[in-house]
């Protein structure tokens, strides 16, 4: 993460737990299938702070990685995340997306894990993805959409805060939506093979783990981080933005639901003379 | 189905072909997992024409079905479309499901497809599943929610056209949004080891078939069926509705997506001394 100046998640220290926290609540559902063979050459693009680079390791333990992210800051804070977590050290390479210090056909395979959605041109990452992955190679690309929030009791103003923060990264030039877009645009940047995956989570009572690390301290502290920018930016006020947090909160009750949708898609690098 | 007399979907001729078609494109992501045991006592609940009963009965040749609708006419067209597939003839009943007439814990399993969404009181109904399957049955439940709709491009006028059939099954004391509540409703009726597993469809240009079938012949038919009504009932105009529709199409072509998430539970009965 963190191609954006205008970036939204932030680095503080509230976000990078909150980064971690659903990185473990989600990591089965989003990359119980993230293999690669031992020995690839992968690169991570858009790494950020690590936060998906640890299940990436975890589950490949024998590839080459190279995470590749634009923010210093951020590459450091995933050198001391991995080290803490006793994993091995990728290759670690400050750069733009849309511009890889990578020579073609460099990597066997490229993951991005929400990157897409901060950038206000995927296409040209997407089209260095495909230049410095190898024909027959693959791209993964994980992205959420946040236009794909259920709520149970349904509630008005927690869809209008949630409105917020899809309104601030379009500003941004980002696409918070951009889930659903996933298939038209891998097939747009060439890719073939393209398979679009949606990951639903649902929380309810049934699961309490789920209620707690995903509608509390993931997408909650989410819409609650940007309060003050979207009030700055004349969004909401500060009663209408507490009446969403606290529509929110409600759908972790007992007799309450919490549905969002990722999307995990799949593609391969076509042959030269395909 | 059919258990409402403002019965939203209808017995027409056309709606009767967009039930098969959507069954058939949509059979391995509900069903692919609906098993029960050689020889257990199952009960179809608001069986409707039949439509869920095809793959039920494919999927499980050798259980003891009874189908139970309201309507005696859906019971006879399930009757004519079961010969028709050449499926040995479950025993049919008409009646309501608030009041079934069977004895208590009559049943191993029940199953339950699109038809709470139409229940002024899917609470009366859920209650007199309980009684009918015995302690350690099973009920399996299936429901879409018409929230979960995702479009590419997004479209303000398809989705004024879906709250018109939102609108309309509330006018008629149903819930196209019911999918979402599945997991509190089936806790509050008091059964156990409640899970629900959300079934999300995306029709996109790598999915052709599920395109044709589930986003033109499926989901924008049954928007379009309500056309009328919805006019009548003065929640829309012919151009907006149109527009609309148009909308939903365009989800269609090549550089479109259509996301849609049902919603499977599966909940049993709790033991007497439980």
């Amino acid at each position: 993460m963190g191609q954006d100046q205008t970036y939204i998640h932030g680095y503080a220290v509230a976000e990078d737990r909150r980064l971690h926290d659903q990185a473990a609540t989600l990591e089965e559902l989003l990359h119980h299938d993230l293999t690669f063979p031992a020995g690839s050459i992968v690169l991570e693009a858009g790494s950020g702070v690590g936060a998906q680079t640890i299940p990436l390791l975890r589950r490949n333990p024998g590839i080459r990685l190279t995470c590749l992210d634009r923010s210093a800051p951020s590459l450091d804070a995933a050198r001391a995340r991995l080290c803490a977590a006793g994993l091995p050290l990728p290759e670690f390479r400050q750069a733009d997306l849309r511009a890889m210090p990578f020579s073609d056909g460099a990597f066997d395979h490229a993951f991005v894990c929400f990157v897409l959605e901060h950038l206000p041109e995927p296409e040209a990452a997407l089209a260095e993805l495909r230049r410095v992955v190898r024909p027959g190679g693959s791209l993964t690309v994980i992205e959420g959409d946040h236009g794909s929030v259920l709520l149970h009791p349904d509630d008005e103003a927690a869809r209008a805060a949630i409105a917020c923060q899809v309104a601030l990264q379009r500003a941004a030039s980002g696409d918070a939506r951009i889930g659903r877009r996933l298939a038209p645009l891998l097939v747009g940047a060439g890719f073939t093979a393209v398979r679009v995956s949606p990951r639903p989570v649902l929380a309810d009572a049934t699961r309490p783990a789920l209620v707690d690390g995903f509608v509390r301290r993931t997408s909650t502290a989410m819409v609650a981080g940007i309060r003050d920018e979207a009030m700055q930016a004349g969004l909401t006020d500060a009663a209408a933005f507490e009446a969403g947090l606290r529509g929110l909160l409600r759908t972790a009750e007992g007799d309450g639901t919490f549905g969002y949708t990722f999307f995990k898609a799949t593609a391969v690098v076509p042959s030269v003379h395909r």
